[in-house]
C-alpha cells in the first residue's frame, strides 16, 4: 500500500509524502529565510523540526543545517545525510507516526500554508553552467543558423557541449524578466541595432543541483556522479536571439543570457525521482570510456510550456516535451565537467541546454497542435511562423506576456512534480 | 615633494605609500584571513588598524568591514569609503604622522612581515567573466584559426565580446596548476584525443575587481563606470589549446579554460592607478552611444612574463606588453556587462583577455628578443616555432615549468606595482 500523510494532499498535488522537494521560504514574520519541505499545500518547516530535537539520525542529530538560510551546507553533506533526512521526514509526516501528527503546537508552528510563503533561492549558487544536451534542439538551432546539411558539429556527439552561465541573474519563478537592451545584427552596411531586444525568448530546461562536489584538480567518475546530484530544478533560460546572434563569434552565449534565468523554486530529489528512472537513448559512437556508464539513466519527467499573453486571462500549451528526450545524461555532464580538474562545488546549477523532442512535422508546417520544441527559436524557426495562441500570435515574447513551465511524473496514484516554473517579461527600466 | 613612509621602502619596492594594494593573508596564528594593505616588504594588518580604533572617518568609523575575511562589505561601500581608507592610510603611514609610527605595541602587532604570511584570495567571486580586448591578440588569434582574410570577425569592433568564466577555479599566485586532461581533436576518422593537455599555455591578462555593481534590470552609464572598479589585478588564464580547440564550437570555452586561473594577492586601487592613466586608442568605428566615454582612459602598466622551465634555476623573458595596448577599456568592459541589465556584484572578476602588442616581426620569423605577445599560441604560432629560453626551447608548456607576470608602473622616484602572480604546472592528479 502506498505511504499516507495525515496531511490531506489531493490526488492531483504534486507534493505527497512521495515527494518532499526541498526549498528556501520567508513568511511575513520571519527575515531570514528558512528552509522547507513541500507537503500538500503547505511547507514543512524545517528548522522547526531540528529545534524540537525531532532530526534524529546519525548525521542529522545536532547539526544545523537546517537552520540555515540556504541548503548549501545539507547539500554539501551528501546522499547519506539526504537519505536520512527524507526517511525522517517521510516517517515524521506518515500518517501511523504521532510525534507531528498528534503534537499541536509543533503542527502550529512547522506547518505553514504555501499561501503564505514567499518561496526565495534555496541555494547560494557558486556557478551556473549550462549544456547543450538535447540531440533535436542542436539540430534544430543548427539547421536555422547552420543550414540543414551537417547542422550538428562532429565534437557534439563526443562530448556534452556546455558553456559557464551567469550566476548572478538566477532568479526564483515569479520574478518578472525585464526585456535586455543590447546590440544586434547590422543591416548591411549600417551601425548595428541598438535597443530592447525584438527577439526575445525562453528556453525550457531543467538543471541539476550539485551535492558535495569536488576538490579543484580531482575529477568525479561517472559511475558516482549520482551521489553528486541532490536534485533537480525546472529551469527558463530566457535568451535574446538577436542579442546572441550578433554577440556568440568566438565566444560564445554571454549578454543574451545574463539578464536573467529563472528557476522552479522546489528541488525534486534524485531520491524521489527514482521510481521515474528510464533508459537514457543508445549512444552512437559510443562515449569515450570515461563517460561511459554502467547504467545510463534518464528520466520520465512529462514537461508542459503555457504562455498568458499580455491581457489576456488564459495560458495556451505550446509545448510538451520530457527530460528522457536528453541525449547527454545528468551523471555524464556533471562527470564531464570535472574531467578536467575543475572543482564543483555544493549548490552549483548545471542546466540541461534546451529540452526539445523530434520534430514532429517538416519546419515551417507545423499544425496548431502543441509540439515538443522547447524554445520559439525553433517553434516559430526564428520567426519565420507565428504562432497561434487563443487568438493571438507570437513569433517571440512581447512584454506582458508570462511564460509558466510545469513539471510532473506521474506514478501509481501520486505524483511527483516540480510545480511552476514561472515569469512576466516586462519593459526595460531606467 | 613626494610623500614617504616612516616604514624603509626599498626605491624598487611596488609597495611604496603611492601604493597601498590590499589583500587578504594568513599567518601561522591566525586562523581566518585577515585583510591587509602592503607597505615595503610588510603588510598592515588592517583588522589591528580598525580594532584600535583609527579609522575615523565618516563612513568607516565604527565599521567592521576590515573585521571581514574577506574584502566583500568593503568592495559594496564604494568609492567614497575606499577613498577615506586611503587617505587615512596614506596619513597612517607617512613619517610626519606620529599615531602609528611611536606607538610600538600596534606596530608589533599591526606590520607583519611579508615573509610570514601567505596570501589568500581576497573576496569572494560570485562571477568571473572574461573579455577579449586587445586588437593584436584578436586578429593574432584569428590568423592562426581562421586564416589571414578577415581574421577579426566584424562583432570585434562594435562591442567588448567577452565570455563567463569558472569562478569556482579562480586561485592565488603560487597555487599549483594540475595539467587539466581532456578530448582533442580526433585525427581524421579515430576517436578524440583523450588525456592529459598537451598544448598548456598561459595568457597575460589583468583583471578588475567591482565594487558595488548594479541591481538586476538596472544599467551602469560608461562614464560612471569608474565608480565601480575597486582595482586591478594581474591574471593568468591557463589554457588548455587543444581542450579548447575541440570543445568551443558553437558555445565559446569551458573545459579548456575552467581547470584554473590564477590571481595576484595585491588588487591595485583605480586611484593608486590615476597617475598612470594614458589616452585610450582611437577607435573606428566610433562606439555606440552607451560605449562612447567622454573620456576614454587607459593605464600605463608595463607587463612582464617570465618562464621558468622545470628543471631550471633561471626564469627567461618571454613577453613585455603593456595595459594600454587594450583596445576596449576597462569601463567600456564594464557598462557593456550591464547593458542588458545584468547585475555585478562585489568582488566579481572582469578578466580583459590576452594583452598582446602589435606584432614586431612578421609570424614564424621571431628574433630571440621577447615579444608583445601575451600567450605561447601567438608566440610560437600555435606550436609551429619553438621559443628558446636560456638553452632549452618550448612549444607549450611542461610539468614542471613555472610561469610569473609582473606589472609595474613607474613613477617619478617611485613604483606602484603588483608583485607577481605565479603558477607552477603539475601533472594531473588520481
Amino acid at each position: 500500500m502506498a505511504l499516507k500523510s495525515f496531511i490531506h494532499v489531493h490526488p492531483d498535488s504534486h507534493f505527497p509524502i512521495q515527494n518532499l522537494p526541498y526549498g528556501a521560504f520567508k513568511t511575513h514574520s520571519t527575515t531570514l529565510p528558512r528552509l522547507g519541505v513541500a507537503i500538500g499545500d503547505y511547507v514543512l518547516d524545517l528548522s522547526e523540526i531540528a529545534k524540537s530535537g525531532l532530526f534524529n539520525s546519525p548525521l542529522l542529530a545536532g547539526s544545523d543545517c537546517f537552520l540555515q538560510p540556504t541548503l548549501n551546507k545539507f547539500l554539501a553533506m551528501g546522499r547519506p545525510a539526504w537519505k536520512e533526512a527524507r526517511d525522517t521526514l517521510q516517517k515524521l509526516l506518515s500518517s501511523t507516526e504521532p510525534a507531528l501528527r498528534d503534537n499541536m503546537e509543533l503542527r502550529q508552528k512547522a506547518l505553514v500554508p504555501m499561501s503564505e510563503v514567499e518561496m526565495v533561492l534555496p541555494m547560494e549558487i557558486g556557478d551556473y553552467t549550462d549544456f547543450f544536451s538535447s540531440m533535436h534542439h542542436a539540430k534544430n538551432c543548427g539547421t536555422i543558423f547552420v543550414g540543414p546539411k551537417n547542422p550538428i558539429a562532429p565534437n557534439w556527439f563526443r562530448l556534452p557541449i556546455a558553456y559557464h552561465g551567469r550566476a548572478s541573474s538566477v532568479v526564483i519563478s515569479g520574478t518578472d524578466i525585464i526585456r535586455p537592451r543590447g546590440q544586434g545584427h547590422p543591416t548591411g552596411n549600417s551601425t548595428p541595432y541598438f535597443g530592447p531586444s525584438l527577439k526575445l525568448d525562453f528556453e525550457l530546461e531543467m538543471a541539476t543541483v550539485v551535492g558535495p562536489g569536488n576538490e579543484l584538480g580531482k575529477t568525479i567518475d561517472v559511475n558516482e556522479a549520482a551521489d553528486h546530484i541532490f536534485g533537480v530544478v525546472l529551469m527558463n533560460d530566457w535568451s535574446a536571439r538577436d542579442i546572441q546572434a550578433w554577440e556568440y563569434v568566438p565566444l560564445g552565449p554571454f549578454l543574451g543570457k545574463s539578464f536573467g534565468t529563472t528557476i522552479s523554486p522546489w528541488i525534486v530529489t534524485l531520491d524521489a525521482l527514482q521510481p521515474f528512472a528510464c533508459d537514457a537513448p543508445k549512444q552512437d559512437p559510443p562515449p569515450l570510456p570515461y563517460l561511459a556508464e554502467k547504467t545510463s539513466k534518464n528520466y520520465d519527467i512529462a514537461l508542459e510550456v503555457q504562455i498568458k499573453p499580455s491581457g489576456q486571462k488564459d495560458s495556451s500549451v505550446v509545448t510538451r516535451s520530457n527530460l528522457k528526450n536528453l541525449y547527454w545524461t545528468l551523471t555524464q555532464q556533471l562527470a564531464h565537467h570535472t574531467i578536467n580538474g575543475c572543482n564543483l562545488r555544493p549548490g552549483d546549477l548545471l542546466g540541461t541546454g534546451t529540452i526539445s523532442g523530434p520534430l514532429k512535422v517538416q519546419p515551417l508546417c507545423f499544425e496548431q497542435e502543441p509540439d515538443s520544441l522547447g524554445c520559439l527559436l525553433e517553434l516559430t524557426w526564428n520567426g519565420q511562423k507565428a504562432l497561434s495562441l487563443n487568438g493571438t500570435t507570437r513569433k517571440f515574447l512581447e512584454d506582458g506576456d508570462e511564460v509558466i513551465f510545469t513539471g510532473c511524473c506521474k506514478g501509481d496514484g501520486y505524483n511527483v512534480g516540480f510545480g511552476t516554473c514561472a515569469g512576466k517579461v516586462v519593459p526595460p527600466r531606467d
